[in-house]
């Protein structure tokens, strides 16, 4: 008989967000009348329209797919050119030198956050932050990189970084050696960003031990505060030694849509048993010309169109919406002398329970008495009990209703 | 160090279509004044306009997106609701019982075909077709799955199902017990088709060994003759031990607009290593939402539009655009007394090579003599060798104007 991926059987079937899903609804349908009031400040997903700009330019594309004239079939594996160019030009505006073939257009960060595992060795020492999106730890578990799971929801094998208060939410640099290191900034869930200083000691762990750090920057267009990265590349030695996920889902809104890239340096090298260096690029060109078909074309155009001067102001005025929601939502959560971090520099608010509470039990408190969802922090790992995670990605009504309910609760 | 996955290395450079590109180029630079007249009949790749029926649901779900009524996020990473059910709608339409949950929308069976390795262990014996899409055998080979390749380019570990006039292009049932086994009917690039007989004689192997049948029905629109299975869930006991793998690129035309579904049964089990029997379905899930988001909502929808009524006679009036290329090509390769195969039930010609010409061979004098670009057999593997493939994706003007000069040829 056939035989499975037996490392599939060691996830963990409780995942966040349907576990989420069954608690509101078993709330709704005990309590139909409070059903109507539910604010979602759960799930991370993009709630305004597209950018103009976008949208025309997907018009257009369809209509060229309608003519055969200007009819396309297969695109480039790796992306359109016109989009791959218009993407290293953004690097190029603060200074950094990515070539256009070093970009990678996908349909996702969350694939291509995934995928990148198929180029590296199963040998690999793997650490990631925790909290930690989901995604990292269980593609993980899935290529076959870990034990089973713990009572808490740790996996054997991995390396976990803790990020909570105490160290800015950005992990110190391990005392075991380790070769692939999972870091994302802003961060989801704890809206964290990391300085320049911080991320220069990852960079030259990473070189010092010859490992790769794996960045994810879907955030980036989130930072407000002046001299905070907005790529890993901006570090000097990062071109050595870190591959950058980066996305239009949070600043075009595409996560309808799916258009993200990745950036893997020519000069990110990597081992072969038999000890010898190589380059990581020509691997994930052809894991990309083997296993994807490159990004829908209409999509591509949409992408392009982020980058015009209309494009750049339509996603400026996307962000601002979505951050003035934080600034109502944090006013609101400080207001209750709760304790703060995040929503400034990211489109999330991490919350410390009061009076040590676990996350699920504020999680059912919030729904039941101000029908607010949220996102309990022990759902991304360990460090992350003790905190929850509030959105503000939303309707700006629905955020402030969302802070009134917030300021009427006796905590 | 990092370390890479050392199983790329294995991986053959020398891929068909860059290797035809470069004889192309090589030829138009020596060539200039023939360079114009070049007609390609090498890549797979349709030449006409999408079905208007398409065109104007993307159109529509552009508009939507940017609407903040209308506008959707995330949409659910298996596929919309509307466009499965417009697929299991099109089983049923065969008398076929596939449901809604079964299928997964994805952006290229090509993708899916290499995916679906990922929830298989690697403890299985692989067996497919050869010629083959090239695809199936690298995938697993970047898996690990295989050993190095020998010069004729077949992979130690790898069961080679030869497929050659003497047996129609359909493989006999092997010797050896394999458990997963790649079919592709209609076939790339033999254009072969499989009887009921043929396909039911897999199936009863497959059920009797407890393998798995991966079924690429990638072409089943092509299928002009009546009694030829457009699906192996035809056959009775297909829904225990196959996943087929379909795509809207080459009825619809979608291969730049991007969009294929997989169907995987409950029904379909594979062993754990302990040896207990298991659904695959679960895992499949468990990988799509985890390493996937989710085809881009417009391309969906004109997916959906495929199936209406002006949809389907729209995608009709494209299959007949290029079956009546291929009608042309192959009057014109009869003509000439070689030996032809295919074209009739799919898009591709497969033609036996004159005087035990090897595949380059042909290609190169073709090239030189005619101006037509074609792909040598050998590129598809061993048993591809002394065959060559026309492809009938073309505009009927370039499609008659390489019959004409096929005619010309004094072979």
């Amino acid at each position: 008989m056939a035989f499975l991926n037996d490392h599939y059987l060691k996830l963990r079937a409780g995942y966040l967000f349907p576990e989420i899903g069954r608690r509101v609804a078993a709330f709704c349908e005990a309590n139909p009348g409070a059903a109507k009031r539910i604010v979602r400040c759960g799930i991370g997903d993009v709630t305004e329209p597209l950018p103009a700009a976008a949208i025309q330019a997907m018009h257009k594309a369809v209509d060229e797919l309608g003519q055969r004239e200007t009819f396309r079939g297969y695109g480039p594996e790796q992306g359109y050119e016109f989009l791959r160019s218009a993407i290293a030009g953004g690097y190029r505006g603060r200074g950094l030198d990515v070539a256009d073939d070093e970009i990678f257009v996908s349909d996702g960060s969350k694939c291509d956050c995934g995928n990148i595992l198929d180029i590296l060795g199963d040998e690999n020492r793997i650490a990631m932050v925790d909290p930690v999106y989901p995604v990292y730890v269980d593609t993980n578990v899935m290529a076959g990189h870990t034990g089973p799971a713990n009572e808490s929801g740790a996996y054997e094998g991995l390396t976990y970084l803790p990020c909570r208060a105490e160290n800015g939410f950005v992990p110190e640099i391990p005392k075991e050696k380790v070769d692939i290191i999972y870091l994302c900034f802003p961060n989801n869930p704890t809206g964290a960003v990391a300085s320049r200083e911080q991320l220069s000691r990852w960079v030259d762990y990473a070189r010092r031990n010859e490992a790769i750090i794996l960045y994810d920057a879907a955030y980036e267009a989130y930072i407000s505060e002046p001299g905070i990265p907005h790529s890993i590349y901006e570090i000097p030695g990062a071109r050595e030694c870190a591959i950058e996920f980066c996305s239009f889902s949070k600043n075009g809104g595409f996560t309808g849509v799916r258009c993200a890239f990745t950036v893997l340096p020519k000069s990110v090298l990597a081992k072969t048993r038999s000890g010898e260096s190589r380059s990581l690029h020509p691997l994930w060109q052809r894991r990309s010309s083997t296993k994807f078909n490159g990004v829908s074309y209409p999509v591509q155009r949409g992408a392009e169109a982020l980058y015009s001067a209309e494009g750049k102001a339509q996603v400026a005025r996307l962000i601002e919406h979505y951050m003035g929601n934080a600034r109502i939502l944090r006013e609101a959560v400080a207001a209750s002398g709760l304790q703060i971090y995040g929503g400034v520099n990211a489109p999330y608010l991490w919350v410390r329970t009061p009076d040590g509470a676990t996350s699920w039990e504020i999680f059912d408190r919030l729904l039941t008495e101000a029908n607010i969802v949220v996102t309990p922090g022990s759902g991304f790992g360990a460090s992350g009990e003790g905190y929850f995670r509030i959105s503000a990605f939303n309707s700006r009504e629905n955020a402030a209703e969302a802070a009134r309910r917030i300021r009427a609760i006796a905590w």
